[in-house]
């Protein structure tokens, strides 16, 4: 088999991050788009793939148009919003592995505040064309309208068992909003925030989330390009490998909730996507220098570093206490800030953000980050310097 | 590279096709795909990766609790609806073909006869999450509400130039009819039509279409399974190789039509897409032994024989009336009766049917079919005898 690693993300792009962002998403889309192929050294002519989300507003053929991208020999889409968003990146490296596509842009762009609000309940499905959205009509009518609701319940079993508080969330989210405070692309930027004011925050979904435990709605458009390792060495960047990429959808899952398994704790998709992972890439926990963990909610990045081995089960809050997770730690976490701090550009913020500090351009730069772990839970990718 | 070709459709499966199913999309979905992975020699357990349309309605995760799979390592979807119909076997042969899935699960299937009717006036975007759908929205306010009279206006400036009569178009639906009439899958098996039948069917869009030019809808299910040629060998079935595969948007193109074009003739996505399957194979139009070409309406059969060199533009009418595409003729088209005689499962059930030409297994055998294209203009493959 060719493998994934033949693959490297060659180009990043992105807008700012914002509340309203004033402008159209495929405007979004189009300038995140340029922005990551001309960081390639590329021409919109060069691509000839494309992936995004099942749930983009932003038409293939419009984007062509306004980019002047001549031909697409392969498109795809990924369900499981959130939940999928490692797997545009697996999507894309197969495409050129296999030699179907040379050069695959991936763009997410929407405005999710100024326009449709992910966080505020939502008469209609999520994840339109797939990816768990039955799941979320059977249980819309016993109120739980929001995220919010729904992943709050998921997270309960896990808090009771291992004795999780709100201020051991709270120690997360006072990180990544640190390292929001010195991200200039972060709309926290200079706005840290102590472990008082997390418990100040009103109460989301009482006893699980505050306020402060929930990520941002924001407006933006991010956007990569994928092409041989081979093609990457002649291009403007240097290339940063598709080490490991995988999906990981269990059959009693529901994009990243459950309320059905025998064991209502934890986070079996996690699990089975770290397993993947670490085989595919041969690399293991302590391989990772950064990792990059999806949070729509903060209880998420306990449940994830456990999964992924950084620390044992029910132990994500003592090792989040001891510091492990600060820039200076044995895993500095979401050096970006993350989808609290930075922005929520669907996950997708989060692998530029690894790409930034494999090519070692991060504003908050890990020292000689060799392998950076990407992952949601129930898709993953290792990236690794080249 | 390690080529698209190192993979085989290794399972087929169907339910009947007809006006009203009595089941649901999901049960329809879970009875063709259960079929796929017996015909291949697997059990549901082995698939670990799933494809389908954007537009399908069939949650990947509840299909995996119907049928019993454990875990999927790659899911994808596929814009463009019947335009795209060639692309989940492209993408899919990427997954296996880079290792990010070992067997992978194509499926489609809807009520769309006694459920949402295509080819009735839709106010919504067909093609929801990409591909074309903004398009739709321009022309709906103009009165193009419909699939026949959007695709009649296409087709009109085609048919002026080169004198295509309505005449001209009823010989490729009595051959199409002719094939179906033998084909027991068929919604139209044992209903064969004369020409004078044809024009005496009502005008839909005069002076394009009648009746019997337009597809049928469809109540139905069909699924694919793809895995490598490697293992193929040691499945149940005479493995069917990709031998190549594409896709091929144009930038001035919409779905498949085009009304922006400096010459509005034509189809240049499917010449486009010719071109590169030839490149991939090595083969050309006279490689090939049967032809399985989308036909929403029948004028596009005409287009699509002129685009991949089967006879020169303009010719088409021709070809036809020489006898060439029916069975014993120089090139078969749609020996199962195509979308117009055997049903509309949105171009999967071409798919199914170059796999059975191949294995020697049709109702209509091709006699010694070694390499099959598989068609629909902007996205299109060619299977092989292993």
């Amino acid at each position: 088999m060719k493998p994934l690693k033949s693959t490297a993300i060659v180009g990043i792009g992105q807008t700012e991050f914002s509340k309203q962002s004033g402008r159209s998403e495929l405007q979004l889309a189009a300038e995140a788009s340029l922005a990551a192929i001309r960081d390639a050294g590329l021409k919109p002519s060069d691509i000839d793939g494309m992936v995004t989300y099942v749930q983009d507003s932003n038409d293939e053929l419009q984007l062509m148009r306004c980019l002047g991208i001549e031909q697409l020999r392969w498109t795809g889409r990924t369900p499981f919003g959130g939940g999928g968003s490692s797997a545009p990146v697996q999507l894309a490296a197969s495409a050129v592995a296999s030699g179907a596509a040379r050069n695959v842009l991936i763009y997410r762009a929407f405005n999710e505040r100024s326009g449709q609000r992910f966080g505020q309940p939502a008469p209609i499905h999520y994840g339109v064309g797939g990816g768990g959205a039955p799941a979320r009509s059977l249980h819309f009518s016993y109120g739980l309208d929001t995220p919010a609701k729904i992943y709050a319940l998921w997270y309960q079993p896990y808090m009771h068992r291992y004795g999780v508080t709100s201020e051991d969330l709270g120690r997360y989210v006072v990180v990544s909003r640190k390292h929001a405070a010195t991200n200039p692309n972060a709309w926290f930027y200079d706005k840290p925030i102590t472990l008082e004011d997390h418990q100040a925050s009103r109460w989301i979904v009482e006893p699980m989330l505050r306020l402060l435990d929930c990520c941002q709605e924001s407006d933006g458009g991010v956007a990569l390009v994928v092409s041989s390792m081979e093609r990457a060495r002649d291009l403007r960047q240097k290339p940063v490998r598709v080490a490991a990429a995988t999906q990981a959808h269990r059959m009693d899952g529901h994009i990243m909730f459950d309320y059905y398994r025998p064991d209502l704790v934890g986070y079996p998709e996690a699990y089975a996507s770290a397993q993947e992972l670490w085989t595919q890439s041969g690399l293991g926990p302590q391989d990772m220098d950064v990792a990059m963990i999806y949070e729509n909610f903060s209880p998420v990045v306990l449940m994830t570093l456990e999964a992924h081995g950084f620390c044992k089960e029910g132990e994500a809050k003592d090792f989040i206490k001891s510091g492990a997770i600060e820039l200076t730690g044995q895993l500095p976490v979401n050096p970006n800030g993350g989808l609290l701090g930075e922005g929520y550009i669907h996950g997708m913020n989060n692998i530029t953000e690894a790409v930034r500090q494999l090519r070692g351009t991060a504003a908050n730069q890990v020292a000689d980050a060799e392998n950076v772990l990407v992952t949601v839970g129930r898709s993953g990718l290792i990236l690794q310097k080249a």
